[in-house]
């Protein structure tokens, strides 16, 4: 039996709580960041809140060991004065949409050996996708993350957009959104890219740049020259 | 049954006759473009062949019903002094790779209304998601598909390099980028969005920025600027 402590009420905390609850094998509490007067103890405690809060929480925490879920955030950050660790997931997580944890990557890191395989026993509860990712790695999936969710959603949006001036139905683009993310399983993007930047029809480029509002153009110029680039 | 004549030997000619081979409703040749003196008539002349090579393919054929597949090329601009169509197919297609037509988007386009219900026939033996998709529309259809194709591959491809350049495997990545591309059925895009751009969390993006090289910084800057003005 694990006793874990999660500090948060956000959406990731609520997730892994549901989670965890449904284990036997967890015995977990959740309480809020802003009540921690009477801070239960635990085998792992789990600070699930924003990046800006976590070091103030850390602060008040004496629990023998304290992991935050951050991706960003350095692990001796953590201003608590006992052991530290990091337990991120790296995926998007949507209020009010069952996460299945199953096929969340679990990223870790602890200062201390047993530490680490505890994190470890506890995220293949939930999932047998765990990597130990230390914190300069994990600062730059972070980053990658942004380009493959956040950016990618952009472009998802301009296409949402370009569809609705236009009167097209936005799922059209559905089956070409779900192949383009289901290709790079066997093929890297390098050897996966088509279109007229990679084959330098400058033609079919000036013709799509003239329907473009300044904005978009802006956006289509730069991401042509950088995969013309390979960069 | 429904005799159609193909014409080109690339990725979709190819695909396409495979496809219509299995159909007993379809009695299907294929030719190659370059040898174009003794072509046999049929019900559906598709020419599938490169964009710059449309107008001069059909500028050779006499058979009574031509269309192409491009998503960029205007119907008026077929050369053929018979009627007119398009016949163009919403997803990437990859050479060796076996294409589930029951997924793909057909948008079809007809002078005569008679022509666009056999296109209709056509396509509805391969696929349920028909379309008509006027030129207008086509053109910037092709465009959204530029950016949610093309674009979001690349997006990938600058997360595959962030992972190899820190021996993070790519395929850590993958869940996240099947979600993001889940999401969006049941979410908008708009809606969809999370991240440091759209909290306007300015400390992660500076961070970030740290980490790029000059040409992602330029794209990172570029996307969170758009991301934050709602365009």
């Amino acid at each position: 039996m694990i006793s874990v402590l999660l500090i948060g009420k956000g959406n990731i905390a609520t997730h892994l709580f549901e989670a965890f609850s449904n284990l036997k094998e967890i015995k977990v509490t959740q309480i809020n960041s802003r009540e921690l007067d009477n801070i239960p103890n635990a085998d792992i405690t789990i600070i699930a809140v924003s990046d800006d809060a976590i070091a103030e929480v850390s602060n008040k925490i004496n629990n023998n060991f304290v992991v935050h879920t951050s991706g960003s955030f350095a692990m001796t950050h953590l201003k608590n004065k006992t052991r530290k660790g990091v337990f991120y997931m790296l995926q998007t997580f949507t209020k009010n949409k069952k996460v299945d944890f199953s096929k969340v990557p679990f990223c870790l890191e602890a200062e201390d050996k047993n530490d680490y395989q505890l994190l470890e026993k506890l995220a293949k509860l939930l999932s047998e996708h765990n990597y130990n990712i230390d914190s300069e790695q994990r600062k730059r999936l972070h980053v990658a993350a942004v380009f493959v969710n956040n950016f990618t959603n952009h472009m998802y949006k301009i296409g949402n957009d370009i569809c609705k001036e236009n009167n097209i139905p936005f799922k059209i683009l559905g089956p070409l959104i779900d192949e383009t993310a289901s290709k790079i399983k066997t093929l890297s993007p390098e050897k996966a890219q088509t279109g007229p930047a990679i084959r330098n029809d400058e033609e079919t480029i000036k013709n799509h740049l003239n329907l473009l509002s300044e904005n978009n153009k802006e956006i289509y110029k730069l991401l042509t020259k950088s995969i013309q680039n390979g960069n």
